[in-house]
Protein backbone atom coordinates (compact mmCIF):
# COMPACT_ATOMS: atom_id res chain seq x y z
CA UNK A 1 0.00 0.00 0.00
CA UNK A 2 1.07 3.83 -0.38
CA UNK A 3 -0.60 6.64 -1.21
CA UNK A 4 -0.07 9.14 -3.86
CA UNK A 5 -0.54 12.82 -4.80
CA UNK A 6 -1.16 13.73 -8.04
CA UNK A 7 -2.08 16.84 -10.29
CA UNK A 8 -4.46 16.96 -12.59
CA UNK A 9 -5.28 19.26 -16.12
CA UNK A 10 -8.79 18.88 -17.27
CA UNK A 11 -10.91 20.58 -19.85
CA UNK A 12 -14.24 21.65 -18.07
CA UNK A 13 -16.37 21.20 -21.33
CA UNK A 14 -16.08 17.02 -21.77
CA UNK A 15 -17.22 16.78 -18.19
CA UNK A 16 -19.86 17.40 -16.13
CA UNK A 17 -17.43 18.77 -13.13
CA UNK A 18 -15.35 17.07 -10.76
CA UNK A 19 -17.43 14.62 -8.94
CA UNK A 20 -18.49 11.52 -9.78
CA UNK A 21 -22.20 11.54 -10.79
CA UNK A 22 -24.69 9.35 -11.72
CA UNK A 23 -25.34 8.77 -16.08
CA UNK A 24 -22.80 11.96 -16.90
CA UNK A 25 -19.25 11.91 -17.17
CA UNK A 26 -16.91 13.68 -14.83
CA UNK A 27 -13.49 13.79 -14.53
CA UNK A 28 -13.69 11.64 -11.15
CA UNK A 29 -15.23 8.88 -12.98
CA UNK A 30 -12.58 9.34 -15.86
CA UNK A 31 -9.76 8.57 -13.06
CA UNK A 32 -11.20 6.09 -11.03
CA UNK A 33 -11.58 3.71 -14.28
CA UNK A 34 -8.13 4.51 -15.25
CA UNK A 35 -6.96 3.24 -11.89
CA UNK A 36 -9.39 -0.09 -12.58
CA UNK A 37 -7.39 -0.80 -15.34
CA UNK A 38 -3.99 -0.67 -14.12
CA UNK A 39 -5.12 -2.44 -10.68
CA UNK A 40 -7.64 -4.37 -11.57
CA UNK A 41 -10.34 -2.56 -9.75
CA UNK A 42 -11.51 0.97 -9.20
CA UNK A 43 -9.93 3.09 -6.71
CA UNK A 44 -11.13 5.79 -5.00
CA UNK A 45 -9.73 9.40 -6.26
CA UNK A 46 -10.43 12.15 -3.61
CA UNK A 47 -9.75 15.48 -5.02
CA UNK A 48 -8.81 18.49 -3.24
CA UNK A 49 -12.65 20.19 -4.03
CA UNK A 50 -15.45 19.82 -6.60
CA UNK A 51 -14.97 22.33 -9.86
CA UNK A 52 -18.14 22.61 -11.36
CA UNK A 53 -19.39 21.63 -14.83
CA UNK A 54 -17.21 23.84 -17.39
CA UNK A 55 -14.85 24.91 -14.77
CA UNK A 56 -11.13 23.92 -16.20
CA UNK A 57 -8.26 22.99 -14.08
CA UNK A 58 -4.38 22.94 -14.93
CA UNK A 59 -3.14 21.86 -11.69
CA UNK A 60 -6.10 19.79 -9.41
CA UNK A 61 -4.93 17.91 -6.78
CA UNK A 62 -5.86 14.22 -5.56
CA UNK A 63 -5.00 11.81 -3.49
CA UNK A 64 -5.53 7.65 -4.28
CA UNK A 65 -4.26 4.75 -2.31
CA UNK A 66 -2.42 2.16 -4.52
CA UNK A 67 -3.52 -1.57 -3.32
CA UNK A 68 0.23 -2.54 -4.13
CA UNK A 69 3.24 -1.40 -4.02
CA UNK A 70 3.70 1.16 -7.00
CA UNK A 71 6.22 3.50 -7.88
CA UNK A 72 4.58 7.17 -8.07
CA UNK A 73 6.23 8.59 -10.84
CA UNK A 74 4.98 5.30 -13.43
CA UNK A 75 1.38 6.68 -12.58
CA UNK A 76 1.92 9.49 -14.49
CA UNK A 77 2.23 7.05 -18.04
CA UNK A 78 -0.02 4.59 -16.29
CA UNK A 79 -2.74 6.91 -15.74
CA UNK A 80 -2.38 9.13 -18.80
CA UNK A 81 -2.27 6.13 -20.99
CA UNK A 82 -5.87 4.83 -19.97
CA UNK A 83 -7.39 8.63 -19.81
CA UNK A 84 -8.89 10.43 -22.40
CA UNK A 85 -7.18 13.22 -23.77
CA UNK A 86 -9.32 16.12 -21.67
CA UNK A 87 -7.40 14.51 -18.68
CA UNK A 88 -3.85 14.72 -18.04
CA UNK A 89 -1.92 13.73 -15.03
CA UNK A 90 1.20 16.14 -14.61
CA UNK A 91 2.90 15.42 -11.85
CA UNK A 92 2.55 12.27 -8.92
CA UNK A 93 4.67 12.13 -5.73
CA UNK A 94 4.52 9.61 -2.69
CA UNK A 95 3.28 10.92 0.60
CA UNK A 96 2.39 9.99 3.79
CA UNK A 97 -0.61 7.73 4.69
CA UNK A 98 -1.91 10.17 6.56
CA UNK A 99 -2.24 12.96 3.98
CA UNK A 100 -5.47 13.95 2.66
CA UNK A 101 -5.88 16.27 -0.38
CA UNK A 102 -8.92 18.18 0.41
CA UNK A 103 -8.15 18.74 4.29
CA UNK A 104 -4.64 19.04 4.37
CA UNK A 105 -5.07 21.85 1.38
CA UNK A 106 -4.71 25.40 2.62
CA UNK A 107 -4.78 27.15 -0.35
CA UNK A 108 -5.85 27.67 -3.89
CA UNK A 109 -5.26 29.55 -6.92
CA UNK A 110 -7.75 30.53 -9.82
CA UNK A 111 -7.86 32.48 -12.77
CA UNK A 112 -10.86 34.03 -14.50
CA UNK A 113 -10.37 35.14 -18.22
CA UNK A 114 -12.42 37.40 -19.87
CA UNK A 115 -12.34 38.61 -23.24
CA UNK A 116 -13.56 42.05 -23.78
CA UNK A 117 -14.30 42.58 -27.75
CA UNK A 118 -17.38 44.48 -29.54
CA UNK A 119 -17.66 41.70 -31.97
CA UNK A 120 -17.98 38.66 -30.33
CA UNK A 121 -15.14 36.10 -30.08
CA UNK A 122 -15.87 33.01 -32.49
CA UNK A 123 -12.76 31.29 -31.84
CA UNK A 124 -12.26 28.95 -28.67
CA UNK A 125 -15.63 29.70 -26.60
CA UNK A 126 -15.65 27.76 -23.70
CA UNK A 127 -12.22 28.76 -22.88
CA UNK A 128 -13.10 32.14 -21.63
CA UNK A 129 -16.26 34.94 -20.66
CA UNK A 130 -16.85 37.56 -23.07
CA UNK A 131 -17.90 40.94 -22.21
CA UNK A 132 -18.86 43.40 -25.22
CA UNK A 133 -17.93 46.64 -23.39
CA UNK A 134 -14.70 48.44 -22.50
CA UNK A 135 -13.83 48.16 -18.51
CA UNK A 136 -12.45 50.19 -16.00
CA UNK A 137 -9.62 48.26 -15.31
CA UNK A 138 -8.21 50.86 -12.69
CA UNK A 139 -11.74 50.83 -10.47
CA UNK A 140 -11.83 46.99 -10.75
CA UNK A 141 -8.03 46.69 -8.86
CA UNK A 142 -9.60 49.01 -6.43
CA UNK A 143 -12.26 47.23 -5.70
CA UNK A 144 -10.46 43.99 -5.45
CA UNK A 145 -8.23 45.50 -3.01
CA UNK A 146 -11.40 45.54 -0.83
CA UNK A 147 -11.63 41.97 -0.84
CA UNK A 148 -7.93 41.27 0.31
CA UNK A 149 -7.58 39.69 3.52
CA UNK A 150 -10.01 38.15 5.93
CA UNK A 151 -13.50 38.60 5.70
CA UNK A 152 -16.99 36.80 5.93
CA UNK A 153 -17.75 36.36 2.40
CA UNK A 154 -21.36 35.48 2.56
CA UNK A 155 -22.63 37.57 -0.16
CA UNK A 156 -20.19 36.05 -2.69
CA UNK A 157 -21.48 32.63 -2.36
CA UNK A 158 -24.07 30.68 -3.47
CA UNK A 159 -26.44 28.84 -0.64
CA UNK A 160 -23.69 30.11 2.03
CA UNK A 161 -26.10 28.93 4.58
CA UNK A 162 -25.21 25.61 4.07
CA UNK A 163 -21.78 26.07 5.12
CA UNK A 164 -21.22 24.46 8.46
CA UNK A 165 -18.04 22.93 9.38
CA UNK A 166 -15.74 25.57 7.78
CA UNK A 167 -18.14 29.02 8.16
CA UNK A 168 -18.12 31.63 5.74
CA UNK A 169 -14.66 33.57 6.97
CA UNK A 170 -12.16 33.24 4.17
CA UNK A 171 -8.76 34.58 3.40
CA UNK A 172 -7.60 36.11 -0.04
CA UNK A 173 -4.22 36.29 -0.13
CA UNK A 174 -3.74 37.91 -3.50
CA UNK A 175 -6.31 39.06 -5.95
CA UNK A 176 -5.32 41.04 -9.23
CA UNK A 177 -6.54 41.93 -12.78
CA UNK A 178 -3.61 41.56 -15.26
CA UNK A 179 -4.49 43.50 -18.03
CA UNK A 180 -3.56 41.32 -21.67
CA UNK A 181 -4.59 42.68 -25.18
CA UNK A 182 -7.45 40.64 -25.56
CA UNK A 183 -8.96 41.95 -22.08
CA UNK A 184 -7.93 40.53 -18.93
CA UNK A 185 -7.33 37.91 -16.35
CA UNK A 186 -8.44 37.74 -12.71
CA UNK A 187 -6.06 36.13 -10.64
CA UNK A 188 -6.73 35.25 -7.24
CA UNK A 189 -5.45 32.93 -4.33
CA UNK A 190 -7.08 32.49 -1.07
CA UNK A 191 -6.91 29.83 2.19
CA UNK A 192 -10.81 28.47 0.73
CA UNK A 193 -13.05 29.52 -1.15
CA UNK A 194 -16.94 29.11 -0.41
CA UNK A 195 -19.04 27.96 -3.18
CA UNK A 196 -19.15 29.92 -6.64
CA UNK A 197 -17.19 32.93 -4.95
CA UNK A 198 -14.55 33.09 -7.62
CA UNK A 199 -17.21 33.31 -10.20
CA UNK A 200 -19.64 35.81 -7.96
CA UNK A 201 -16.35 38.61 -7.16
CA UNK A 202 -15.39 38.17 -11.31
CA UNK A 203 -19.08 38.98 -11.78
CA UNK A 204 -19.09 41.68 -9.44
CA UNK A 205 -15.68 43.01 -10.52
CA UNK A 206 -16.98 43.59 -13.95
CA UNK A 207 -19.82 45.37 -12.95
CA UNK A 208 -17.20 47.84 -11.56
CA UNK A 209 -16.06 47.85 -14.85
CA UNK A 210 -18.69 48.47 -16.32
CA UNK A 211 -19.79 51.22 -14.04
CA UNK A 212 -23.07 49.64 -13.09
CA UNK A 213 -21.50 49.30 -9.61
CA UNK A 214 -18.76 51.69 -7.47
CA UNK A 215 -15.59 50.18 -6.03
CA UNK A 216 -16.21 51.32 -2.74
CA UNK A 217 -19.53 49.56 -2.64
CA UNK A 218 -17.46 46.42 -1.34
CA UNK A 219 -16.72 47.01 1.63
CA UNK A 220 -20.50 47.75 2.94
CA UNK A 221 -21.45 44.48 0.33
CA UNK A 222 -18.93 42.45 2.38
CA UNK A 223 -20.41 43.59 5.80
CA UNK A 224 -23.84 42.93 4.77
CA UNK A 225 -23.37 39.62 4.08
CA UNK A 226 -26.13 39.69 1.45
CA UNK A 227 -25.50 37.56 -1.72
CA UNK A 228 -28.11 39.93 -3.80
CA UNK A 229 -25.77 42.58 -3.35
CA UNK A 230 -23.03 41.20 -5.16
CA UNK A 231 -22.98 41.17 -9.23
CA UNK A 232 -23.93 37.67 -10.79
CA UNK A 233 -22.26 34.63 -11.06
CA UNK A 234 -19.75 34.47 -14.42
CA UNK A 235 -19.72 31.79 -16.21
CA UNK A 236 -17.89 28.20 -15.58
CA UNK A 237 -16.20 28.18 -19.51
CA UNK A 238 -13.85 31.29 -17.93
CA UNK A 239 -12.07 30.09 -14.94
CA UNK A 240 -9.23 27.95 -14.49
CA UNK A 241 -7.76 26.21 -11.02
CA UNK A 242 -4.26 26.73 -11.59
CA UNK A 243 -2.70 25.00 -8.09
CA UNK A 244 -4.00 23.63 -5.22
CA UNK A 245 -1.58 24.40 -2.25
CA UNK A 246 -0.19 22.18 0.64
CA UNK A 247 2.25 23.10 3.09
CA UNK A 248 5.94 23.42 2.29
CA UNK A 249 6.91 19.71 2.94
CA UNK A 250 4.53 18.64 0.60
CA UNK A 251 5.08 20.96 -2.26
CA UNK A 252 4.46 19.94 -5.93
CA UNK A 253 6.63 20.70 -8.82
CA UNK A 254 5.75 24.00 -10.40
CA UNK A 255 4.48 23.51 -13.32
CA UNK A 256 4.51 25.84 -16.90
CA UNK A 257 1.56 27.32 -17.36
CA UNK A 258 1.32 28.43 -13.54
CA UNK A 259 4.36 29.75 -13.93
CA UNK A 260 3.23 31.57 -16.86
CA UNK A 261 0.41 33.47 -15.79
CA UNK A 262 2.72 34.68 -12.94
CA UNK A 263 4.88 35.68 -15.64
CA UNK A 264 2.77 37.37 -18.01
CA UNK A 265 1.03 39.34 -15.03
CA UNK A 266 0.68 43.00 -15.34
CA UNK A 267 -0.53 44.40 -12.45
CA UNK A 268 -3.16 46.97 -12.40
CA UNK A 269 -3.52 47.34 -8.56
CA UNK B 1 -27.07 46.69 -55.84
CA UNK B 2 -23.86 46.78 -53.70
CA UNK B 3 -21.15 44.94 -53.08
CA UNK B 4 -19.56 44.45 -49.73
CA UNK B 5 -15.95 43.02 -48.27
CA UNK B 6 -16.28 41.16 -45.23
CA UNK B 7 -13.96 40.00 -42.56
CA UNK B 8 -14.98 36.59 -40.67
CA UNK B 9 -13.83 35.45 -37.61
CA UNK B 10 -14.73 31.37 -37.02
CA UNK B 11 -13.79 28.70 -35.13
CA UNK B 12 -12.46 25.26 -37.23
CA UNK B 13 -14.32 22.80 -34.82
CA UNK B 14 -17.74 22.92 -35.53
CA UNK B 15 -17.43 23.34 -39.42
CA UNK B 16 -16.59 21.15 -42.29
CA UNK B 17 -14.37 24.02 -43.23
CA UNK B 18 -15.07 27.11 -45.69
CA UNK B 19 -16.76 25.60 -48.40
CA UNK B 20 -20.37 24.48 -48.87
CA UNK B 21 -21.13 20.67 -49.08
CA UNK B 22 -23.73 18.43 -49.12
CA UNK B 23 -24.83 16.81 -45.33
CA UNK B 24 -22.05 18.71 -43.32
CA UNK B 25 -21.96 22.07 -42.00
CA UNK B 26 -19.71 24.52 -43.62
CA UNK B 27 -19.17 28.44 -42.75
CA UNK B 28 -20.16 29.00 -46.24
CA UNK B 29 -23.19 27.59 -45.54
CA UNK B 30 -24.31 29.20 -42.72
CA UNK B 31 -23.31 32.72 -44.14
CA UNK B 32 -25.34 32.02 -47.34
CA UNK B 33 -28.41 31.03 -44.82
CA UNK B 34 -27.78 34.34 -42.67
CA UNK B 35 -28.00 36.53 -46.05
CA UNK B 36 -31.23 34.44 -46.73
CA UNK B 37 -33.06 35.63 -43.30
CA UNK B 38 -32.10 39.67 -43.83
CA UNK B 39 -33.00 39.44 -47.57
CA UNK B 40 -35.04 36.92 -47.61
CA UNK B 41 -33.27 34.31 -50.28
CA UNK B 42 -29.41 32.59 -50.04
CA UNK B 43 -26.69 34.99 -51.62
CA UNK B 44 -23.73 33.39 -52.65
CA UNK B 45 -20.43 34.50 -49.95
CA UNK B 46 -17.49 34.27 -52.04
CA UNK B 47 -14.74 33.84 -50.17
CA UNK B 48 -11.14 34.34 -50.23
CA UNK B 49 -10.33 30.90 -50.41
CA UNK B 50 -11.18 27.65 -48.56
CA UNK B 51 -10.51 26.20 -45.50
CA UNK B 52 -10.24 22.92 -44.12
CA UNK B 53 -11.79 21.26 -41.59
CA UNK B 54 -10.80 22.14 -38.48
CA UNK B 55 -8.39 25.32 -39.66
CA UNK B 56 -9.53 28.69 -37.36
CA UNK B 57 -10.18 31.93 -39.16
CA UNK B 58 -9.50 35.30 -37.60
CA UNK B 59 -10.08 37.11 -40.83
CA UNK B 60 -11.29 35.14 -43.50
CA UNK B 61 -12.59 37.73 -46.08
CA UNK B 62 -15.45 37.19 -49.00
CA UNK B 63 -17.41 39.40 -50.65
CA UNK B 64 -21.04 39.14 -51.28
CA UNK B 65 -23.59 41.40 -53.79
CA UNK B 66 -26.45 42.26 -52.16
CA UNK B 67 -29.75 42.66 -53.83
CA UNK B 68 -30.88 45.78 -52.71
CA UNK B 69 -29.25 48.99 -51.12
CA UNK B 70 -28.37 48.13 -47.47
CA UNK B 71 -25.33 50.06 -45.40
CA UNK B 72 -22.28 47.80 -45.51
CA UNK B 73 -21.95 48.94 -41.51
CA UNK B 74 -25.30 47.69 -41.04
CA UNK B 75 -23.98 44.09 -42.76
CA UNK B 76 -22.46 43.87 -39.26
CA UNK B 77 -25.03 43.39 -37.09
CA UNK B 78 -27.42 41.64 -38.87
CA UNK B 79 -25.28 38.81 -39.95
CA UNK B 80 -23.94 38.26 -36.50
CA UNK B 81 -27.33 38.02 -35.66
CA UNK B 82 -28.26 35.47 -37.66
CA UNK B 83 -25.05 33.39 -37.27
CA UNK B 84 -24.05 30.30 -35.03
CA UNK B 85 -21.32 31.92 -32.07
CA UNK B 86 -18.54 29.92 -33.83
CA UNK B 87 -18.64 32.33 -36.47
CA UNK B 88 -18.34 36.26 -36.20
CA UNK B 89 -18.04 39.02 -38.82
CA UNK B 90 -15.69 41.47 -38.13
CA UNK B 91 -15.90 44.41 -40.60
CA UNK B 92 -17.29 45.08 -43.90
CA UNK B 93 -16.80 47.68 -46.04
CA UNK B 94 -18.41 48.48 -49.96
CA UNK B 95 -16.08 47.64 -52.33
CA UNK B 96 -16.63 48.24 -56.37
CA UNK B 97 -18.56 46.16 -58.78
CA UNK B 98 -15.34 44.87 -60.38
CA UNK B 99 -14.12 43.48 -56.73
CA UNK B 100 -13.59 39.70 -56.38
CA UNK B 101 -12.47 38.64 -53.07
CA UNK B 102 -10.35 35.45 -54.25
CA UNK B 103 -8.95 37.25 -57.66
CA UNK B 104 -8.02 40.62 -56.15
CA UNK B 105 -6.12 38.89 -52.85
CA UNK B 106 -2.27 39.87 -52.67
CA UNK B 107 -1.26 37.55 -50.18
CA UNK B 108 -2.44 35.79 -46.79
CA UNK B 109 -1.19 35.89 -42.85
CA UNK B 110 -1.71 32.70 -41.23
CA UNK B 111 -0.16 31.53 -37.90
CA UNK B 112 0.34 27.55 -36.85
CA UNK B 113 0.47 27.36 -33.56
CA UNK B 114 2.29 23.85 -31.70
CA UNK B 115 2.35 23.39 -28.17
CA UNK B 116 5.67 21.46 -26.56
CA UNK B 117 5.20 19.79 -23.49
CA UNK B 118 6.15 16.68 -22.46
CA UNK B 119 2.68 15.44 -20.63
CA UNK B 120 -0.70 16.73 -22.95
CA UNK B 121 -2.25 19.17 -23.00
CA UNK B 122 -5.50 18.46 -21.92
CA UNK B 123 -7.04 22.19 -22.00
CA UNK B 124 -8.50 23.44 -25.50
CA UNK B 125 -7.71 20.96 -27.63
CA UNK B 126 -8.52 21.57 -30.92
CA UNK B 127 -6.97 25.03 -30.98
CA UNK B 128 -2.85 24.32 -30.90
CA UNK B 129 -1.03 21.33 -32.15
CA UNK B 130 1.02 19.55 -29.49
CA UNK B 131 4.70 17.93 -30.01
CA UNK B 132 5.66 16.02 -26.99
CA UNK B 133 9.54 16.58 -27.41
CA UNK B 134 11.50 19.73 -27.16
CA UNK B 135 12.35 21.87 -30.31
CA UNK B 136 15.65 23.16 -31.89
CA UNK B 137 13.94 26.54 -32.53
CA UNK B 138 16.93 28.12 -33.94
CA UNK B 139 17.43 25.40 -36.14
CA UNK B 140 13.84 25.85 -37.18
CA UNK B 141 14.16 29.19 -37.67
CA UNK B 142 17.24 28.37 -40.00
CA UNK B 143 15.43 26.19 -42.12
CA UNK B 144 12.61 28.64 -42.16
CA UNK B 145 14.75 31.43 -44.15
CA UNK B 146 15.50 28.73 -46.77
CA UNK B 147 11.87 29.15 -47.73
CA UNK B 148 11.82 32.91 -47.54
CA UNK B 149 11.13 34.32 -51.41
CA UNK B 150 10.26 32.64 -54.48
CA UNK B 151 10.51 29.20 -55.19
CA UNK B 152 8.16 26.74 -56.58
CA UNK B 153 6.62 24.61 -53.36
CA UNK B 154 5.53 21.84 -55.60
CA UNK B 155 7.38 19.98 -52.51
CA UNK B 156 5.36 21.56 -49.94
CA UNK B 157 2.02 20.33 -51.13
CA UNK B 158 -0.32 18.10 -51.70
CA UNK B 159 -1.46 17.05 -55.28
CA UNK B 160 0.22 19.83 -56.84
CA UNK B 161 -0.54 18.18 -59.87
CA UNK B 162 -4.04 19.82 -59.57
CA UNK B 163 -2.35 23.09 -59.85
CA UNK B 164 -2.99 23.97 -63.42
CA UNK B 165 -4.00 27.97 -63.57
CA UNK B 166 -1.34 29.47 -61.11
CA UNK B 167 1.45 27.06 -60.83
CA UNK B 168 3.65 26.44 -57.79
CA UNK B 169 5.47 29.17 -57.79
CA UNK B 170 4.84 31.04 -54.60
CA UNK B 171 6.35 34.10 -52.71
CA UNK B 172 7.18 33.85 -48.83
CA UNK B 173 7.60 37.28 -48.03
CA UNK B 174 7.73 36.61 -44.05
CA UNK B 175 8.00 33.52 -42.19
CA UNK B 176 9.19 33.33 -38.54
CA UNK B 177 9.07 31.15 -35.65
CA UNK B 178 7.72 33.69 -32.36
CA UNK B 179 8.66 31.28 -29.25
CA UNK B 180 6.05 30.99 -26.49
CA UNK B 181 6.48 30.21 -22.65
CA UNK B 182 4.30 26.68 -24.18
CA UNK B 183 5.49 26.44 -27.35
CA UNK B 184 5.57 28.22 -30.55
CA UNK B 185 4.06 30.37 -32.95
CA UNK B 186 4.89 30.03 -36.76
CA UNK B 187 3.26 33.55 -38.44
CA UNK B 188 3.65 33.34 -42.40
CA UNK B 189 2.88 35.23 -44.98
CA UNK B 190 3.07 35.08 -48.79
CA UNK B 191 1.42 35.96 -52.15
CA UNK B 192 -0.88 32.54 -52.06
CA UNK B 193 -0.24 29.22 -50.66
CA UNK B 194 -0.45 25.94 -52.47
CA UNK B 195 -3.11 23.29 -51.12
CA UNK B 196 -1.73 22.04 -47.39
CA UNK B 197 1.85 23.88 -48.03
CA UNK B 198 1.36 25.62 -44.96
CA UNK B 199 0.62 22.49 -42.93
CA UNK B 200 3.88 21.08 -45.00
CA UNK B 201 5.54 24.02 -44.03
CA UNK B 202 4.70 23.29 -40.14
CA UNK B 203 5.48 19.31 -40.12
CA UNK B 204 8.75 20.04 -41.66
CA UNK B 205 10.50 22.82 -39.59
CA UNK B 206 9.24 20.55 -36.72
CA UNK B 207 10.85 17.01 -38.04
CA UNK B 208 13.77 19.98 -38.16
CA UNK B 209 13.17 21.15 -34.41
CA UNK B 210 13.46 17.16 -33.34
CA UNK B 211 16.21 16.94 -35.61
CA UNK B 212 15.39 14.36 -37.83
CA UNK B 213 15.78 16.68 -40.60
CA UNK B 214 19.08 19.05 -40.83
CA UNK B 215 18.00 22.84 -41.49
CA UNK B 216 19.60 23.20 -45.03
CA UNK B 217 18.00 19.79 -46.64
CA UNK B 218 15.73 22.16 -47.32
CA UNK B 219 16.97 23.94 -50.45
CA UNK B 220 17.30 20.78 -52.16
CA UNK B 221 13.90 19.28 -50.98
CA UNK B 222 12.40 22.60 -52.84
CA UNK B 223 14.48 21.98 -55.73
CA UNK B 224 13.83 18.18 -56.07
CA UNK B 225 10.14 19.31 -56.05
CA UNK B 226 9.39 15.72 -54.38
CA UNK B 227 6.15 16.25 -51.88
CA UNK B 228 7.57 12.80 -50.14
CA UNK B 229 11.23 14.39 -49.26
CA UNK B 230 9.24 17.39 -47.09
CA UNK B 231 7.53 16.34 -43.87
CA UNK B 232 4.28 15.62 -42.42
CA UNK B 233 1.27 17.62 -43.07
CA UNK B 234 1.09 19.22 -39.31
CA UNK B 235 -2.81 18.83 -37.99
CA UNK B 236 -5.48 21.26 -39.54
CA UNK B 237 -6.21 22.52 -35.38
CA UNK B 238 -3.12 24.36 -35.37
CA UNK B 239 -3.83 26.76 -38.44
CA UNK B 240 -5.26 29.70 -38.14
CA UNK B 241 -6.00 32.15 -40.89
CA UNK B 242 -5.28 35.85 -39.74
CA UNK B 243 -5.65 38.29 -42.42
CA UNK B 244 -5.73 37.97 -46.33
CA UNK B 245 -4.44 41.06 -48.15
CA UNK B 246 -5.27 43.41 -50.71
CA UNK B 247 -4.14 46.02 -52.35
CA UNK B 248 -4.01 49.44 -50.45
CA UNK B 249 -6.70 50.94 -51.32
CA UNK B 250 -9.24 47.69 -50.29
CA UNK B 251 -6.98 47.49 -47.07
CA UNK B 252 -9.09 46.52 -44.48
CA UNK B 253 -9.28 48.06 -40.65
CA UNK B 254 -6.41 46.28 -38.56
CA UNK B 255 -8.10 44.40 -35.97
CA UNK B 256 -7.13 43.06 -32.48
CA UNK B 257 -5.77 39.89 -32.68
CA UNK B 258 -4.27 40.19 -35.53
CA UNK B 259 -1.91 43.28 -34.09
CA UNK B 260 -1.37 41.02 -30.75
CA UNK B 261 0.44 38.29 -33.04
CA UNK B 262 2.39 40.77 -34.70
CA UNK B 263 3.19 42.46 -30.79
CA UNK B 264 4.11 39.64 -29.19
CA UNK B 265 6.12 38.28 -31.54
CA UNK B 266 9.87 37.41 -30.83
CA UNK B 267 11.78 36.63 -33.53
CA UNK B 268 14.37 33.58 -33.12
CA UNK B 269 15.29 34.09 -37.23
Amino acid sequence: MSKCLITIAYDGNPFNGWQRQANRPSVQECMEEACAVIFGHPLLVEGAGRTDAGVHAFGQAAHVVLPRPFPAQRLIPALNGNLPEGIAIRSSIEVPDSFHARFHAVGKRYVFRCVVSRIRPAVGRGYFHWVRRSLDMAAMATAGQHLLGCHDFSAFATNPGYVRLRGTIRTIQHLHIAKRTWGFDLVIQGNGFLYNMVRIIAGTLIDVGLGKMQADRVPEILANRDRRQAGATAPACGLYLLRVLYPNDLSLPAFQVDAEEEEEEEDTA
